[in-house]
């Protein structure tokens, strides 16, 4: 290429080359690596490639371009845009060569590894990447001169066409591909997947002809409770359709262990789970099908995450390992197989693929929510939290991460609460008491309006109240401490009955009624009691990890687990659910395991990234650490005896307590002054 | 390692190495890379690891060797031998360790790649490189200290204790996993496949503890006619059962042509072959299985070849295309996948490895035909013919190779002749006639009495005759062109009649009676066209090979294929079935491609290399080349026109001709001189 060749400056990759007159947009755009989509390599169908070329003064780059620097409008983009629409400005990067200096504008829908819009806040950007894609390709005729087979001709037709050099075809494809080449006329869509450069790419499908159809990939989290489902686009990364169904699991057992136990107690009791859990995903993505309008067989890839023991149960193996010491996993690394395999219906070629296990208490489901917070890209120390029947808790930043999970049991999730419930329409999310009246307002799931404004009873007509989940909750304890109605030790103080008729007399202790009605919604000291045991379980795994990095305190935390609203910043640094903060810096992102597993699914390097995270990952396992329990006990106070909380005392000042002893910290800190 | 530490010899492979004081045997020559077996890795259990120590002066090594050289006969070796038993002289090379000079004798049955004895008369050596192979390991256990899944464990052990570097597990395994390895007390026997160096190992089985069992492998020829299945042990190499059956496509139709015409006349036709087949070759597995008192669980391999319609219709690939030009394969390349997708109950993790096809005739059991001849690594020239419906022919050396097929029609198997039949006992395999009084003598399958000693009738009293196979038509055929009762352009001369009663009259041809009887064994003259026909057909192949090669004489000829007795060299000739060649140089090998399967099976090595080999084929098209029509038009004489056969008259004096027309070639060359 001389100096006198035509440069093309390609934006916003930034990226420019020469190129011999008449090169084809296209091949110059693959040939400096710029992102620029096809599907039919070149032939002007598939409209994939359009480009928008820039005409001016680019004194930046030295070029002055004019419609003529482009070969001229041909007739295969005028039947393009006659047939499919092409808007002005646009040319088939395919079509047209550039015969002088030129800037092309790639636009968005035209980058394979285009950025896709995430609803939740984020720190970090998703790309596109899939693995499953189209290339039509046209295949060599028979020569009975140079006798080869058909297989070996589809193979060297991907390999010029497609630079794809290693092709793996399932036996299962062999039977019919002579007659889809024939009726092809020799141009062939071959459905392709290929999960890292260089490895060889899996043919899944040839289907006869030009064919462009919509790919698609299903993100699982298989919770306890719940299986949600979002079955997803392949070509733009958007959500088609999520369902959500309970996991029929639920009938062997509430919580994890007692399902650990029904596989020990009964024989083929981890089958039975293994089935029931598979047959539920396939109704589940049987009606995201539905939702969508889509065929089963339009699916070629799955994410799947779980805890240990729904990856277990998932994959056939019997969990009962994995309810006691040393809680070995059977398998850790990521898991890939045909979704067949699983009991899931969808292309017969479609493969199915488990995020990997950091440890026997800490899931693919915690290694999603790494993969979505990615706190080892972060400079700054994370603590990630996933609150659930088990919390799973991570810390560290780009050098160091390390994990273990807490025994927090289900108080989180509305379980071991007297009007507890999961979080669902009509359940209380927020609350808010008034330090002088002692009055309660709150909202519920399904509205926006508080329940002291009058619009309150009709917007809740449908459900009405009908008990409180794992947020409201955690509200309602934080705020009866900041209202004095409960002490630093959790003792709901009876003396207070005689300010406000919401202090009741219940036996020996009271309880604070939140809402009368039927059913009503009483706060019990029982109620205050499992908080406090939660709390108290889930800092005391947060610190032994903050005891392992040798820190006092973290500079961001990241709530997630989907118990009801997002947890309040605020309300859980007063419940000493978490380790002094910044405020601003405590997030609370949702179920973010189930957007771990969209990322891996629309994204291939992302699951080769969160494996080697995985591996990286220092597991602590708290039951050897005899700190663990210390820091447990410690943490039972409200906020808690061993943190100082200068951050929180930044925003609020909570009663004085009648004893207020010195940190562990401080008295570190005092005795190396000494 | 200094000169100081002890030089140990290893015969008979010749390596040498100093090792530190009380370096094992076994660890010497692993690290020498003397083959020298194990599966226990060096525990003293399985006693695969014996060596022979030899004492006394070794002036070449400069050893001077005694019994004190090894480390003294220790407890595991006494507890091996009062369990197992161990010869007088042998140690255990995993105990007995060098203190000084040493030679050391692996007997061949600790190697892993020792020679396997061939029966039939052989070129090239079998060596045993098996790709399945037993692993003995022991697993760390789980450590709540440092969390790890029981698969990261059994990984790591592999790879520290038998350098595994990459192991796939399947899906299937892991609910058995964790069980598995806690009932063996952490130590398993491991069944692991490895097709070559360097690539990912397969695991196919983990049982508890240690376990020697023995690992057998399929070889499997399917033919049109007939299905061989061999099964082998994968320790020995040796054949413990070989079942043969007839294919029950045959009821679809006896030749490929006319089940490729089922396949296309009638829906579903492919898929009820297919299904037919798959069957067969399961219940071959039974019989075999039974004959040899083992489990079908024991087979973790299995070879199989045919010809490109069985192999498709094996794979359930519908074999239209294969029926009319341009004849393309679905598939050439080797396909490998898991046996129990081709209906085959093995072990469920069980491999099948078809053999690649050539071409469109040529097929997967050409190329096992290949792999057993080798003509690759020859340096003379050879033409190898699998003599079947079409016959396969492949020419040439180490430099080049081609190979073609021709339709000879089935006349070879005996089909398409009056009295003709399959190679079975009671059909005529030999055949002499008194070229003075015409009378004949014959031999039966069976019996290796002739027709003419005293004890023949008794000796064939099971079957008596039945009628005639290819090996017996193509005798008579000869024997009757020497005995001149046909004529060099195949007619039976009638006028002979006078002479002998044998000579028959039959409407307006005659016949000679090879053996009156029920049934009667006649040679009609439409007999006699049918063989012109096909050795035309086979001779035209071979010389159209010879020209490509621009060569008039081969140097060696192999006969393959399973028709009755081995082809008599001098008959083959007489006829002129093949090129002019010296008739010590014409063999006959019988079932090559049931041979080559067996290679196939117990040297992984002989799969990559066939792999290669069949990809560097020329692949010639008979139908494309007019010269294959020429040359079949003059090759229906007996021998033929367009050969000089010097090396056949060395033998035989052939009755004249009326008209003995000068050879093509001679013509050619005296008109060069000219």
């Amino acid at each position: 290429m001389s100096a006198k060749d035509p440069l093309v400056v390609f934006t916003p990759s930034g990226r420019r080359g020469r190129f011999p007159r008449a090169t084809p947009l296209l091949e110059a755009a693959r040939s400096l690596g710029v992102d620029l989509d096809t599907v039919c390599g070149g032939r002007g169908i598939c409209g994939r490639c359009q480009v928008v070329p820039s005409y001016g003064e680019f004194p930046k780059h030295g070029i002055h371009a004019t419609p003529s620097s482009l070969s001229d409008w041909n007739a295969v983009e005028e039947r393009y845009r006659s047939k499919r629409g092409l808007a002005d400005g646009r040319r088939l990067g395919c079509q047209a060569a550039a015969l002088a200096d030129i800037v092309v504008d790639v636009p968005p829908e035209s980058q394979v590894h285009r950025q896709v819009v995430r609803k939740s806040a984020d720190q970090r950007q998703l790309n596109l990447d899939v693995a499953t894609r189209l290339r039509f390709v046209a295949v060599d005729e028979p020569d009975m001169h140079k006798p080869s087979s058909d297989t070996e001709r589809l193979e060297r037709a991907l390999r010029d066409q497609w630079r794809i050099g290693q092709v793996r075809i399932s036996h299962r494809l062999l039977p019919r591909l002579q007659e889809t080449l024939r009726t092809g006329g020799w141009q062939v869509t071959c459905v392709v997947q290929e999960f890292a450069e260089g490895e060889p790419v899996r043919l899944l499908d040839v289907w006869p002809g030009y064919r462009e159809e919509d790919l698609f990939g299903l993100a699982i989290d298989v919770g306890s409770t719940t299986i949600a489902c979002h079955l997803t686009s392949l070509k733009d990364g958007q959500v088609r359709a999520a369902t959500g169904i309970m996991n029929p699991q639920i009938r062997f057992g509430e919580d994890l262990m007692s399902r650990v136990s029904y596989a020990m107690m009964n024989e083929g009791g981890a089958e039975e789970m293994t089935q029931a859990v598979r047959e539920a995903l396939d109704s589940a993505v049987g009606s995201a099908c539905a939702e969508a309008g889509i065929e089963r067989r339009a699916i070629f890839e799955s994410v799947l995450v779980g805890n240990p023991v729904m990856h277990h149960l998932l994959l056939g193996i019997d969990p009962v390992e994995l309810g006691g010491a040393p809680f070995a996993l059977a398998v850790g690394r990521p898991v890939e197989l045909r979704a067949v395999h699983l009991g899931l219906s969808l292309h017969p070629e479609a493969r199915a693929w488990l995020l990997p296990c950091v440890a026997g208490h800490v899931g693919a489901d915690a290694a999603a929510v790494v993969l979505s917070e990615a706190p080892y890209r972060s400079e700054s120390t994370t603590l990630v939290i996933d609150v659930g029947t088990n919390a799973e808790i991570v810390l560290g930043n780009r050098d160091r991460l390390l994990a273990c999970s807490s025994p927090t049991g289900p108080a989180f999730e509305g379980a071991q609460i007297s009007a507890g419930q999961r979080a669902a329409p009509g359940a209380i999310e927020r609350v808010r008491i008034d330090p002088d009246t002692l009055e309660a307002r709150f909202r519920v799931i399904g509205s926006k309006t508080w329940s002291d404004e009058p619009a309150f009873p009709e917007s809740i007509l449908a459900t009405g109240v009908t008990g409180i989940c794992g947020s409201g909750i955690i509200e309602s304890v934080s705020e009866m401490r900041m209202a004095g109605i409960i002490s630093e030790d959790g003792r709901i103080d009876g003396t207070l009955a005689s300010r406000s008729t919401r202090i009741r007399e219940d036996g020996r202790t009271h309880s604070y009624l939140l809402h009368a009605g039927d059913p009503s919604v009483l706060i019990t000291q029982n109620d205050v009691r499992a908080i406090q045991l939660a709390k108290a379980a889930l800092y005391a795994g947060a610190r032994l990890l903050m005891d392992h990095l040798e820190i006092e305190e973290v500079d961001r935390v990241v709530l997630a687990g989907a118990f009801g609203a997002h947890i309040s910043p605020l309300h859980a640094a007063v419940l000493g659910m978490i380790p002094d903060c910044r405020l601003e810096n405590v997030v609370s992102v949702g179920n973010a395991a189930g957007t771990g597993a969209r990322i891996a699914l629309v994204n291939r390097g992302a699951r080769r990234e969160i494996e080697s995270v995985v591996r990286s990952i220092e597991k602590i396992e708290t039951a050897v650490e005899p700190r663990f329990q210390e820091h447990f006990v410690a943490a039972m106070a409200i906020p808690h005896k061993t943190a100082s909380y200068p951050h929180l005392r930044e925003h609020i000042d909570l009663p004085r307590s009648r004893t207020q002893p010195e940190s562990r910290s401080r008295q570190r800190r005092r005795r190396r002054r000494a």
